[in-house]
């Protein structure tokens, strides 16, 4: 059919008009985990707006009780067709420590991958390099053809790296708008290597706290008070320690309960797959997988759940010495969720699990940052068909059904309020560098992913 | 005599001039811990350099590998009298953190205490404030007499804040110039409480580690990675909570070989002393002790061996949530000791506990920030019994020979390189919150201190 491969030419033609637009959103620092940044979300979101309005959408800025969403509408060629939502995030991670970029995180730069010219920037890949593949897929159906051949809702949302809190309000205020679409569009996942597409089958869920330990009533000399003083600092490393075993099983009561064995069928299926464990650590420079003993290593990545401290601070922490005992001690604790585990519910284990461990005198507080269950998407829906189809016409090769190890809460979300299925339909590699210094998006990755995405809407015509 | 009187009537009547000297002292931000005070070290050193020259001393500042040490001489009124060699240091602890101070650390600021007037200020007691009660009286000794009554040496250090690193080469190096000396006069200990004087008989030591522990080569996606990719901060409070068992016991091995219990009537003397342990915590906000359990309240301060986490940090500490593996994770952990204990001994065993608790693909570092050994001193020497007399005269009431849960390393440094034994006279409490935020030296303990110590010199004249 010669209109798609007009639009294939013309995606190819716009490389260097894509890279000027691409460029611009990455140099926009909206960091949403960082209050300082808030301006800069809206900035994200005020540029979304017109780009999709340059490419014939109405577009506008959402309010949510957090940073601002983007929520578009473009009619297709007419007639009553479902349309598709797209799904994506302005947002990115906090860039530190900025000492290890090797250019300025919001500067993006073009440098020299292994497998070619890559994007270096936070955000390169998650989630607006990825947001850009269907974004120049439209805007060339939009110059082809004066409009994409389905009809087509955009929701971009602010919050996706802190964890949604405000999407399910937006969602359940938003259902009517959104609730008539025939399936999601995500891309925030990954290829199986850089020449096989993948289709995500199945996301881990995620459940975020901090837990904050207050003792005295100010800082200590450790000599004075040494022995007689509760240190809150050696308090958390306790119960911090307490949360695995040496085996690596999470210790929270009744954790497993709801964390099915992988079948045998689907592990066979994982084993053909051929993931190669040495060179996915040794690029890492690791050598042995840690975490959970006895499972293999695709199934610690999708199938069984974690518990990582991301951060942990108190007391002293300048050059040289100081005898002090602190007066408080901080830890960011989360845990990758899979089967039936229910985040709030895993979290409510962990604050009573901590404040079961809490001697006199010592008072702790647990913020949550995030709880998202896990998710397991349909294989085989006709929207899920379609992207297979498109990922193998533009690749030559059948796309991969895998897992990811990371969490998107809103699938769950989409399905739950807006009794919506997603496709997750990814470009990046595992050696992206998410949520790392030096954040990079393969180039060829970005125009496969734009001409996949053009492809799909072909094969989704209404 | 009226030579004593008429010393103790010029520091009453000097009161103003004191003040204004020592608040000088105090405004110098000779923090030993953090390079960016380098220049400050050496200009505190500089004033005491000038202080000491304009009351008769030949005084000159002294090189060391650290920071720059000071050393002075006055010969008293002739004779062959062996000298008093008085220590102190002028270093002082960080600041951090700054936003808890009600005045800034570094304006020295006079405040209402429980117990009259107090000065608040980063080393407003530890040590200028100490240092300040000695050089007061020896300046009224100066302008009543012409200068002290007995042969004096003096020798301030600029790094006791971060384990007096340089000290020890410092003393056999200048041994010669400094060995003559009867005795050390040290002022960096407390009273038993504001009415009540104390002499110090026993010093806990200190070993202090700053460990460093490394895995991936980069910070990681906990979603990516979690479960395959080893986590240093998860190991590092594992380790941290190995050090000590349910009971608050060490588990170094052979850590308490060298601890030795009180004996009995020693015990019997610090239960006389009626320490008020509600009181002691209360004032920090704390009810119970914490740590080692079934011990004495002084006991546990003065007789036992502690293990503290002084600082911790790793990962992202940021507001929000990040959902990152860390490349590496930090601690500083220091041990009070007792008795025999060796303080390279426990390091050593530090180290090998650390390194022995590593899975493949960690490394650790342990980097060592200070060795003091524990440090009894005598009660009954002609010095000790004068400093007795000089503080009985002064507060109409016995001194009591107390126990001090800090290290002042040099005591150790003094009588095993220079064979000399020192008298612990210190005019701090226990609320002075020395090494926090609002550090306090009340000033009638600084008057009392200079006129005790106006006293001490006029016992010991030669």
């Amino acid at each position: 059919m010669s209109r798609i491969s007009d639009v294939l030419d013309r995606i190819d033609a716009a490389e260097e008009e894509i890279r000027a637009r691409y460029f611009d959103f990455l140099r926009i620092p909206s960091v949403s985990a960082q209050p300082n940044h808030n301006a800069d979300c809206r900035t994200a979101a005020a540029w979304l707006v017109r780009e999709l309005q340059a490419i014939g959408f109405t577009a506008e800025i959402r309010e949510t009780k957090g940073h601002p969403a983007v929520v578009a509408h473009h009619p297709g060629p007419g007639g009553d067709a479902r349309p598709l939502l797209y799904y994506g995030h302005y947002d990115v991670q906090p860039a530190e420590p900025f000492e290890l970029w090797t250019s300025p995180p919001f500067e993006p730069t073009l440098a020299q991958g292994k497998n070619g010219p890559v994007t270096v920037a936070r955000g390169a890949v998650d989630d607006k390099g990825q947001v850009m593949t269907w974004l120049a897929a439209m805007r060339a159906w939009h110059e082809v053809a004066g409009g994409p051949p389905a009809p087509v809702r955009v929701l971009v949302e602010g919050e996706e790296e802190i964890g949604s809190p405000s999407l399910d309000a937006f969602l359940e205020e938003h259902a009517a708008e959104l609730r008539d679409a025939r399936a999601v569009i995500v891309s925030d996942t990954n290829m199986w290597d850089p020449k096989t597409p993948a289709i995500s089958a199945r996301l881990r869920g995620m459940a975020y706290a901090q837990i904050d330990l207050y003792a005295a009533s100010r800082d200590l000399h450790s000599g004075l008070y040494g022995g007689m003083a509760l240190n809150p600092i050696n308090l958390l490393c306790k119960i911090l320690s307490d949360l695995t075993d040496s085996e690596g099983r999470i210790q929270l009561p009744g954790f497993y309960d709801q964390v099915p064995d992988v079948g045998g069928n689907l592990m066979t299926a994982w084993d053909a797959l051929g993931f190669d464990e040495k060179r996915f650590l040794g690029d890492i420079g690791l050598s042995v997988p840690a975490g959970e003993k006895g499972r293999k290593p695709l199934e610690r990545q999708w199938a069984r759940p974690t518990c990582d401290v991301n951060g942990i601070w108190g007391g002293y922490t300048g050059p040289g010495s100081k005898t002090v005992i602190a007066a408080e001690a901080h830890a960011k604790v989360s845990f990758r969720l899979v089967g039936d585990q229910d985040p709030n519910a895993v979290l409510d284990a962990l604050e009573a699990f901590v404040k079961e461990r809490l001697p006199a005198d010592a008072r702790a507080e647990v913020q949550r940052f995030g709880a998202a269950p896990p998710v397991v998407v349909a294989e085989d829906s006709v929207e899920v068909l379609a992207a297979r189809r498109a990922l193998a016409a533009e690749y030559g090769k059948e796309a991969v059904l895998i897992g990811s190890g990371g969490s998107i809460p809103v699938v769950e979300s989409f399905r739950r309020i807006l009794g919506l299925d997603s496709v997750l339909m990814g470009f990046g590699l595992d050696d992206d560098q998410v949520h790392s210094p030096n954040e990079k998006f393969d180039w060829a990755n970005l125009m496969h992913g734009a001409r996949s995405h053009a492809r799909l809407l072909a094969e989704l015509a209404g």
